[in-house]
């Protein structure tokens, strides 16, 4: 039998506990979803532990382990993960850092640590881009608002570096000094490269024009976070599948780049509330004509757990729900579908928790239970059961016929 | 959002088979609880093994793995958990035996191993606590009936010796023979506190007064079961919890004060039949104004358990209701509450299980499954699916708003 294809499909946050503004149910179970149904009638059931029952995953973490990778093993901190959603062609051994850019007065105190939440940054960032500072190849992307990632290349770099972000207006950019043996010359460098940044920006256009209006100028990059990229094989590497990702947002963008997906450019797709997701569901069914594995992020309920609103939740899992329309129809029937999320944000918590998310998977020829409605109580009872994240991608390959048998 | 306070209730033993007296239910499935149902009914249920899957456990490692301490790690046997037990003060590195008061003939043959299961030893006691024997300091207290708890601090120790216990009526007390390189001191100062023991019991008033009456006199102490006590972090250090315990058996009280719980003590609460467990629920509301997490054992559904007494088990599960219900009035709302056992002890098996034990979990705000009753069946199409001991902690963690985050 041919092997199929796989969705998966991670609504970011979409887990989340009873709310009172919505008789004391769950976003999920107060809103009318025919098509997620549709998928939890036609297929298997259960809940999923993205981490282990009860941690509270971080979305990078999360998706690490949904992609089968074992994140207390390969996690080393966000940094080379944002870098990598930038764009920014990470490789093992790189030590990347989070970065801000920031206004500073002419005695090196930090008026705005975000330059008036700056826009477009990209011309600020492309001078940055390429430097060598001793012998140190430097990459700098600029990523939403005033975030922007460096990576340094080269030899004997180490991550145990200080931040040069004071982490608060008024203070000092800071020295960064070496926190273990050897990283002297890391520290030497993001020193140099600070220095250097300072300069090069004070000369840009955009920081001149802002200058004139009297806007926040972007002249200093603020550093911290710092963090090796893992040595982590990729997705063809270690499970065959030649993979592609669809995300808005950085961070995801970069956990897919990180383990070697081809990550698509969807128009609309904006990582925020303004998502069109119908045009990221046509681009995953048309992704599956190519590769064997597609991933889709859509980071809507997250920001509606972040930022408490109940109601607004509702309308995202509506548009989780047409979307969900569209893929029922445009799928070609040799593909296996999981419905789940990287985590809880309950919207009364606004925040991540560790409550286990839904999870459904379709596909023609598989086991169908008796579960009806997709949310997080009815899948419970559900055939798959309470499974882990780490888990879920074995169980796929086998679903869709790609496992290979252990013994004979 | 504040964090939720955690009250775990173990019910030692109580998950159980089907009982042919009671028309094949399980003593849960056999008596109305309409408190226990009532946590069900408004919270989440599933299914704990409490060390895995068809795994037997002793009350201490279920305690342990309960508390989030895999024991696989971190046990050692029981016999330094039960001298913490006793209220000694045992220190990792310290060597811990389990003792009986004992009685024994002129030539040094053991008459009867319990001392006629002596009551009211403390007396007796007190004069081998605190003994210095060939440099190693010396704790000895008395636990109920005939037995005691005997530690030894000091260097060079070991817990690779045998018993002096011969096991059996009519042998001689043994000498204790070290079983690995480095144990010959240990072993000599147990031999030489075994020979202390003798001169200074036979010259105790009790003792003199029932030699006069006829009555077994506890001249000797039998030692067994070395173990060393491990060095393992406290509730919180491990966990950030500031803890209670509520227990009335010494072994459970040692397993607390082992993680750094406090111990409170209940008046009416003995570890057996007649404990009050209204007072103990009572004392367990009251601890939650001060602490964290909050553990109360009640060992009555055991008892009943190894003595093959279904009707007993009834009776006990009734009681266990009536706690319940004034849990139910008593707790505060921002209390998240796991109702649970540390392992099943079938009456018709008259000992331990492997079999999974009942777990509902309750808070306010938290999910609700369609769950109605508690019992070993009932439970198990719940939410929670099938747990594991050592996921517990962090579960309840997670749902006091406790847990945190794995990532960004």
């Amino acid at each position: 039998m041919a092997a199929k294809r796989i969705l998966l499909l991670i609504f970011d946050g979409l887990g989340d506990r009873p709310v009172k503004e919505l008789g004391n149910k769950t976003p999920l179970q107060a809103t009318n979803t025919p098509n997620l149904d549709w998928f939890a009638a036609n297929g298997s059931c259960g809940l999923l532990d993205p981490i282990g029952p009860g941690i509270c995953p971080g979305s990078d973490t999360s998706h690490l382990a949904l992609f089968g990778y074992d994140p207390f093993a390969v996690y080393t901190g966000r940094g080379p993960f944002e870098a990598a959603g930038t764009g920014i062609d990470v490789r093992p051994g790189d030590v990347a850092f989070r970065c801000n850019f920031a206004t500073v007065d002419s005695e090196g105190r930090v008026v705005d640590r975000r330059a008036g939440r700056i826009k477009d940054a990209g011309a600020l960032a492309r001078p940055l881009d390429g430097l060598t500072v001793e012998g140190v190849q430097v990459f700098f992307r600029a990523g939403t608002e005033h975030r922007a990632a460096l990576v340094f290349r080269g030899e004997g770099l180490s991550p145990q570096v200080s931040d040069t972000d004071p982490h608060a207006e008024g203070g000092q950019v800071l020295r960064s000094r070496p926190l273990a043996a050897g990283a002297d010359r890391t520290a030497g460098v993001l020193n140099r490269f600070t220095e250097l940044a300072r300069e090069i920006l004070s000369k840009q256009p955009l920081n001149q024009e802002h200058a004139v209006k009297g806007l926040p100028v972007a002249n200093a990059v603020l550093a911290r976070g710092a963090g090796v990229f893992p040595a982590i094989p990729t997705m063809k590497e270690k499970w065959g599948l030649h993979c592609a990702g669809i995300a808005g947002v950085g961070l995801i963008r970069g956990m897919c780049r990180s383990v070697g997906m081809d990550v698509l450019d969807v128009s609309g797709a904006t990582g925020g509330l303004d998502t069109d997701m119908v045009a990221k569901a046509a681009a995953a069914a048309n992704a599956l004509r190519e590769y064997d594995f597609v991933c889709v992020n859509v980071k809507a309920p997250d920001v509606c757990g972040h930022d408490g609103l109940a109601l607004e939740k509702v309308r995202v899992v509506e548009r989780i729900d047409e979307m969900m329309g569209h893929l029922r129809a445009a799928l070609a029937p040799d593909t296996v579908v999981a419905v789940t999320a990287d985590h809880s944000t309950p919207v009364a918590l606004r925040d991540h928790s560790g409550d286990p998310v839904p999870l459904a998977i379709f596909g023609e020829g598989l086991r169908v239970d008796a579960v009806t409605e997709y949310d997080e109580i009815s899948v419970a009872s559900g055939s798959l059961g309470r499974l882990r994240g780490l888990d879920l991608l074995p169980v796929l390959l086998n679903l869709a016929d790609r496992a290979g048998k252990f013994g004979a």
